[in-house]
C-alpha cells in the first residue's frame, strides 16, 4: 500500500468555530468540508450544550469521519469548534486530532489550533518541572495547561496571558463553557476570519467555509487581536506584542482555494496576478499554456492571458484517486503520476508547451509530468513556476521535506532543467511575488524563500515531536 | 444521509480484460481506476490460473474494493477481467456486481458487460421455462445460460450462437478456462477497445485505460466483432447479424474521458469540436465563458476559441465530496450543489456570462448554480448547452430519470428559460451535433434527441429488473 | 492468528422455518441463536413477503451476522427459513453460505440444507450435461435445479420428484412463493422437527430451538417425509424410498444439545445413560470423576451415579474464546489446550482421577488436558470415552479428519495409552452404544465405528468439493 | 438492541504487569485473556522499550481488540502493563479506557487499576486548583497528576508520597521509564498477586492468568506493599498508613475464577465451603440440588455433598451470546433469560429441586429461571443463596445498581420469596459466610452485607463521574 503523495508543502490544519446558532455543529461539519484541502489526516467537532461539551473526533476525511446521521446528532448545543488536521509525516495519532478537550477549575475546555509554536519544548518543560502530564505530543495542549495556571482573574484575561507566552504561529479556536474565542498571533502567519449567519458568528480558516453556509464574510480577525464571542455579542481584545504583519504568502500561491479570501483579499485574484507577472518576468515563445490540474489553473490562465498564447487543458487529473492505493506493479515507470494524471494529446502533439506550475518541492513528480507530456508528442516543454525557489523550512505551521530534500536547496536552476529534462526552467523572483500579491492590509513572511525569519525558533522545537516516547495507534 | 447526485445520464458500466500477463490482475486493476467515471456502485476483478478462477467483487470505489494489498495477491494468474458498475437507481446489489462467474460443463465462466439486452425478459422466461434457475436480476446472467445450453461444437462457436440469440447493446469481456473472448453488438451501441503491452493482449472500455498501463493503443473491437485471446494469439470472428453503426454519440458528449479514444477517435477534439459548433449556432454578446466542471471544460474551451471570448473559472468543485453525505440542515437553499460547487466572486461580478454546460437531465443543479453565480454579481448569464435537449429514454444502457423528469420533455426552451432564471437558453441542434462528431467509421445512436430507435426494444425490458422477487442487501 | 480447534466432529449445519407468523423472521433468528453450535461460519435468514424474497447472510455467528436493527426490519413476511453453516475446512466461502436464494419459473425458491449428499457428482455432471451453470460448491444447489426441471405438475410433486432423486443425508427446510415444506431424506440420517407457536408451524433442527420460543414441540419430521405448510394448514408426503432408520448415534453422544429432543427423544437421558454404561462396562477404582466440560458433562454425572464416585469440577472451560485468536508464542507448551482450558489444583491434587470424554478425534487436545491434570498433582488418571472408537469416515454430514489423522484408526488402545500418557484408557462398546440409545422410534447408523454404511456413496462425491475450480472470497 | 445483562455485581477491572520478558505483551495479552470475567467493555496494553512505551486501547472483547497480528508486534518492549475495563453503567467511553499513559519531566507513565477511590473529589478539585486538567473522568487519572507534582525525591518515594494521599481500593500496576510497580492500598479491597516466569516477574490480579502462562505463583502483593521491579530484581516497600484487612469478601462469592488464588487462598474450596455451610445452615428435604450455572456451580457441589443429594445439571447456558444482542419481540415472555439459559426437562420434571445461586442482585433473572423451572415440571423449588442478602452499595469497587433496585433492601424475605413464587428461600448468614472463607492471612470488608464501612467514603465521590461536562464516544 502506498501513500498517494502530492509535491507540494503541507498546511498543517483548518479551523472553524460558531456561536450561538441551533445548527452549531452542522455549520462546523459544512465549513470542515469545504477546507478538506487544508487537512485530510483526522477531523473533529466539539459542541458546547449549556456547559456540556460533546466530541466526536477520528481519523479520515471528513466524509469518513461524520458518516453516520447519528454522529452528528449527538452533537448538540449551539457553540461548536471544529478542526482538519494534516499531520507532519510519521506521527499520524488520534491522539493527537483536534479540537483538543480537557476539564480543568473552569469547566471543560476546547481548542483548535492552526500553525505552529517556536516555544513550545521550552513551555513543555517548564510546565512539566511544576508538575504537569500530557497526554499528546502537540504544541496545542500547552495552551489550554497555561489557561488553566493563569492567575489572572477573568477567563479572557486568562487567555490572553497564556497566549502572551506562547510564541510562533497561531490560529485558534477556543471554546469555554460560555465563550467562543478566535485569537491569531501577533504577526498573523495563518488565516482566519469572521463571517455571520441568521445573526450568528462564525470563525474559519478562509471564507469558502461561510460560502457553504451562504454566509456573510465580515472580516479577517486581525494579528494580535482575540476576538470574543458570548450573550453580550462580540467584543474585542489585543494581545501585548505588537509586531509587523508576516502572513504566509503560500496561502497565495497554492494552500487556500481560489474561491477563498484570505488576509482580507480574494486568493483567485492574487494567483492570476502571479501568473500575469510570470509571464512578464519569464516569457517564452510557445503555442500552449497547460496549467498542472488543479491548484496551477489560475496563474496558467493568467499567464495565457498576459502573453497572449492560447490556455489549454493538457493534463486530465482523476479525482477518485482515494488517499491510499496499492501500488500493483513494482516495476512500473511514472506510475505514482499516472495513477494521477493523464495527458489529451491531441492538445500536445508538435505543439510548444508551456507547463505552469506553482510552486516545486522535491521536482519527482514534476519530472514524471514532463516525460509523459513528451510521449505525448510535444515538440518544446519550458516550465514556469509562479513562485520563487524553495529553499528554507518553515517554522510556522508549513510542512517541507528536508532541506535535502528540497531540490532548488540542492541544485542549480541549470541542474534543475537538466534533470526535469525540460528545454527551459524559470522561477518567479521574490519581488515578482511581493509585488503580486495585495499590498494593502498585509505584508508577508517569506522565509522558505528568502531565510528571513520573522521569530527565531526555539532551536529544539523542530524536533520536539520527534522525542515523545509515547507511540498509540 | 444523501446520495450526491448528477444531474447527468449515467453510464452502466466499464470493462477490462488482460491476457497472458503474469501481472493480469494488476493491469485490470489500475485500467478499472482510470475508468472510474464509467461506473462507482461495485468493482470486481476474477482471475484465472490454469483453469482456477478467482474472484474478488464488493459494493463501492475501486479504491476501497481493493483496498488491502492481500485483496490483490489472491487474484492469481495471467488471465483476468474486470468491471466496474454504476446500477439503475435502487437496485444496488451485491448479488449484481460483476464479473460474474459461473461453473458449467466446460468448467468455470466469468462475464463482464457493459450494456443493455433489449430482449432479456423473452429469452429468461424461454431459459426458465428449460428449467433454468436464476440468481442475479441482471440479463448478463442470460449470456453464460445460453453458452451451457448451446448445442455448438467449440467454445467460440457456441459463444457466437450465444451472442447471435441477445438483442441490444453489448461490449463483453468473457473468460474461459483458455480463453479471453472480447465483443459488441453488431450495431456498436457502446465502445470497446483493444491494447497491448509487454506482448499481452488488453481490452478497456475506453484508451485512457492502456495510458495508466503504458500500453499501446491498437484499435477499436469493430461492431459486432468477436475477438478472442488464446495460446495461438488474437483471432478474429463476426456475429451473424449485419446491421448499421450506431455508437452511443452521449459518449462524445459527456461519458468519455476527454483523454481517451473512442470508437477509435479522440475525446477531446470531438468535444471542443462540439463547443465550436455551439459559438457558431448559438453566439451571445457577454464578457466571459465560464464552464459547468469539469465535464464542460473543454466544450468551453471550444466555445471560446470559436467566439473569442475569454476562457475563465468561476465555479470551483469540490472533489473531496464522498459518495454519500449527512445533509445536515434541511432547510439550507441550494445546499446539494453549494458541496459541490462555489463561485469564484472576483470571476464573475459585474460581468455577461456565457455558462456552457454539456447536457441537462432534470435541471435542478443547472437552476442551483445559476442562482449562485447571479448572487455571484453577474450581469447576464446565457446557457449554451453542447448536445440537444435530451426527449427520449434510452434502452441500452445509460440511466435517464423518467420521461416525467427529463425537463426538456415537459417544458419549451423559453420555459425552460423562465424555470432557470437565465438571460438566453440555446441547445446545440442535431445537425450540428452530427457534423461535430468524427464521420470516419461510425454512425450513430441519437435515440435519446429524435426518438429514433435502431432497434425495438421488448417493451416489458425495460420493467425486467423491478420485477423480480428476490431482495438482497 | 489461530482458529481455535475442537477435537471433536463437526455438524454441518442447523436448519429452521417458520410458517405464517408476523415475526417469522424473528422467531428463524432466534431458533438459530440456540441452534448455534450446530454451525459457526455462516447465518442466513430469507423471508418471503407475499411472494417477494428478502435475505440476510453473512459469514460469522449468529450475534454478528445480525448484529442491526435494521438487518432484522428488512426481514418482513411471514414465512421465513434460515440456516446455520459449519463448513468443512478450506472451503469457507460467503457464496456458499445458505439459505441459497433462486428466481425460476415458478417464482423465487429458497432452501436451507442439513446433511450431505452421496451422488451429487453424478446429478451435478447430469445437470451440466443438460446445461445447467452452478454458482456455488454446494450439494444443495442442485436440489434447486432438479426442481425447476421437473416435469411433474404441482410445486409438491415436483419436490418430491427432485427429492426422490437425491441420495444421502438431507434434512430440509423449503421455502416457495407460497408454500414451506420441510422433509427427511428416507433413512432419517439427520434431524428435523415440528413446533408450534400462536398457530403458526415451526421447523428445526433441534427442539431447543422451540424453548427459546415458548414454542410447542409437536413431534419429529419422519424419515422420508414432506411435510407441507399453507394456506391449509399441515400436510403430510412420502418420498418413493421405503429405508431402514439410520439416525446419526453421534447427535446423541455429541452434537445436539443436551436440553434438546433429537428422533423424538430426550438428548440429555440418552448422554446420561451413556455414562451409565461405560460404569459398567469399564469400571475403574478411582476417587473423583472430572468431566472434560461442556459436552462431557452429562455423561460423567451418568457414570458419577453407576459408579457411586464423586463428581467433581476439575477443569475450568473459558467461554470469552472468540472463533479465532493471535498465538503470540510460538514455543508456549500446551497453549491451544491452556487457552481454553484449566485445572482446579485443589480438585485434582493426589486423587485418583476419572476423565469422562464423549468422544476422541485426533487425540492432541486430550493429550494436553492429560499433561495439565498430571501437573495439578492428580495421582492417577483414567480416561473413559462414552462412545466407541472412532475409525471410518462419515459421508452423511459430520466433518472427519482425514483416516490418517483419526488416532483410534492408526493406534492400537495400548498405543494410545502411552501416546496420552494415561493409567488407562476405555471406550464404550458398539454394543453398549446400541444398548442405551433410545430404541422406540429410530435405529442408527454407526458408520464412523463400523465401517458399515447404510448407503454405498458415489466415489468422487467425497472429493466433489475440491474439485471446482472457483475461489471466491 | 438489548445489552445482554447479568443480574450480579460487576467488578471494575483487571490489571496485568510483566517486567524483563522479551514477551511482555504477549505475557499480558495471555493473562488479560484469562481475567476476561473482571471487565468486558474495553481492554488496554501498553510496552515499554527501553524509555519509549507503546499503546494499543480499544472498547471490547481482549479476542477483539487484539484481533490482529500487526496489532501485537507493534507492543515491543520487555515490560508492560495491561487492563481489562468493567466500566460503570452509562460511561462507557474509550477515552476512559485503560492503562492510562502520559508524558511527564520523568518521561512516559502509564497506570491500570482496579479498585475505587474514595477522596478522587476532593483530589481533583484540589488538583484542579493548582491549574491541572484532566483529560478523563476517572479517579485513575489524579493518581499520574499526583506523582508528576511530587517534591520528593526518587521515583519510588514519589509514587509513595502520591499512594498516600489517595483513599479507598486500589490493587495498581505502574510503570514508569525502567520499573514497573505494583501496589496495593492499606486494607487490601482488590486482589493483586505476584508470579514468575523465566525469571521475570508478573504481576496479576488473580493467579489464573499465571496458569495460562504456566507460570509460578509466588505471592500475594500485601495489603499497603509496594514491590518495585527493575533491573535489581524486586524489592519491596510500606505505605505509610496502617490498616486492618479489609479483602472483598465478594471475591470469593462470585468474582473471581475458581480456579484462582485470592487473597492467597484457593477460591474453589472456599466456594465449597459456602455451600457446605448453606446446605447446614438452610437444609432442605429434596431430590435435587441444581445450580444457576456457571458461577454457582461449586458451591451447589458443596451443598450437594453436605445435604447428601443428588447433583444435577438442570439449567444449560448459551456461552454464544454476544455482548449485545437484538431483542426482535418485545413482548416474548422472559425473553432475555430465555435467550441465555434453557431447562432439561428430563431433570426436573417431578422433582423437588434446590437451586443454588450465588448472589441476587434485583432477583429478576431468577424470577424468570424459576418460571422457567416450573414450566418444566419441578414440583416444588427451593432457592439457596450462597451469601448474605446485599442490602447497601459498594464504594470500593463493585457496581450494583441504586439502593431501591436491591430487592433485598426493599422487600423481607418472605415477600421476597412470594415475589420469585418459590417455595423456600434462605440465605447464607453474615456469620456462616465469615467462617467459610479462609481464616489465615485476612479479614473482611463485608459493607454490602452489613453496612460497616471500613473506610468513610468523600460524599460526593459516588456522583463524581457524572459531574464532569465532557460526553466523547
Amino acid at each position: 500500500m502506498t501513500t498517494t503523495w502530492n509535491d507540494k508543502p503541507r498546511e498543517e490544519c483548518a479551523v472553524m468555530g460558531v456561536h450561538n446558532h441551533p445548527n452549531a455543529a452542522n455549520f462546523v461539519y459544512l465549513g470542515l468540508y469545504s477546507l478538506q484541502h487544508r487537512g485530510q489526516e483526522s477531523s473533529g467537532i466539539v459542541t458546547n450544550d449549556k456547559g456540556t461539551f460533546y466530541k466526536h473526533v477520528d481519523m479520515g476525511l471528513v466524509a469518513d469521519v461524520y458518516s453516520k446521521t447519528s454522529d452528528m446528532e449527538r452533537l448538540i448545543g449551539n457553540i461548536a469548534i471544529g478542526h482538519n488536521r494534516y499531520s507532519t509525516t510519521g506521527k499520524v495519532k488520534k491522539v493527537n486530532a483536534q479540537p483538543f478537550v480537557v476539564s480543568s477549575k473552569y469547566g471543560p475546555m476546547a481548542i483548535a489550533h492552526n500553525g505552529n509554536l517556536v516555544n513550545s519544548q521550552f513551555l513543555r518543560r517548564q510546565l512539566e518541572d511544576e508538575g504537569a502530564i500530557f497526554q499528546t505530543t502537540t504544541d496545542t495542549e500547552i495552551v489550554l495547561h497555561l489557561i488553566a495556571r493563569s492567575k489572572k482573574g477573568k477567563m479572557i484575561e486568562k487567555v490572553i496571558d497564556s497566549l502572551d507566552q506562547i510564541k510562533g504561529a497561531f490560529s485558534l479556536a477556543i471554546m469555554t463553557r460560555k465563550k467562543l474565542i478566535g485569537a491569531r498571533d501577533p504577526r498573523g502567519f495563518r488565516p482566519l476570519c469572521i463571517g455571520k449567519k441568521d445573526g450568528a458568528y462564525i470563525l474559519a480558516s478562509e471564507s469558502c467555509a461561510f460560502d457553504i453556509l451562504d454566509a456573510e464574510y465580515i472580516r479577517e480577525v486581525e494579528p494580535g487581536e482575540v476576538v470574543v464571542f458570548d450573550k453580550d455579542g462580540m467584543s474585542t481584545y489585543r494581545l501585548t506584542e505588537k509586531a509587523e504583519n508576516s502572513g504566509c504568502v503560500f496561502e497565495y500561491i497554492y494552500f487556500s482555494r481560489p474561491d477563498s479570501r484570505i488576509f482580507g483579499e480574494k486568493v483567485d485574484k492574487a494567483r492570476r496576478k502571479l501568473g500575469k507577472m510570470l509571464a512578464l518576468e519569464k516569457p517564452v515563445d510557445a503555442d500552449r499554456i497547460i496549467p498542472v490540474p488543479d491548484s496551477s489553473n489560475t496563474a496558467a490562465l493568467g499567464y495565457a492571458q498576459e502573453a497572449d498564447i492560447r490556455f489549454e487543458i493538457g493534463l486530465i487529473r482523476n479525482h477518485y484517486i482515494g488517499r491510499t492505493f496499492i501500488h500493483p506493479v513494482q516495476s512500473m515507470r511514472d506510475f505514482n503520476v499516472r495513477i494521477k494524471f493523464n495527458t489529451v494529446k491531441g492538445v500536445l502533439k508538435n505543439k510548444r508547451i508551456v507547463l505552469i506550475e506553482d510552486s516545486i518541492v522535491r521536482g519527482t513528480t514534476l519530472k514524471h509530468l514532463v516525460r509523459m507530456v513528451r510521449n505525448a508528442g510535444a515538440e518544446e516543454i519550458h516550465v514556469r513556476v509562479s513562485s520563487p525557489p524553495i529553499l528554507y523550512p518553515c517554522y510556522y505551521g508549513m510542512d517541507f521535506p528536508t532541506k535535502e530534500e528540497l531540490i532548488a536547496s540542492c541544485m542549480t536552476i541549470e541542474k534543475m532543467r537538466k534533470y526535469l529534462e525540460v528545454d527551459s526552467l524559470h522561477y518567479l523572483s521574490l519581488d515578482g511575488l511581493l509585488n503580486s500579491v495585495p499590498q494593502k492590509n498585509c505584508s508577508y513572511c517569506t522565509a522558505c524563500f528568502s531565510g528571513e525569519y520573522p521569530i527565531t525558533p526555539d532551536h529544539k522545537a523542530i524536533k520536539f515531536q520527534l522525542e515523545d516516547g509515547i507511540v498509540t495507534d
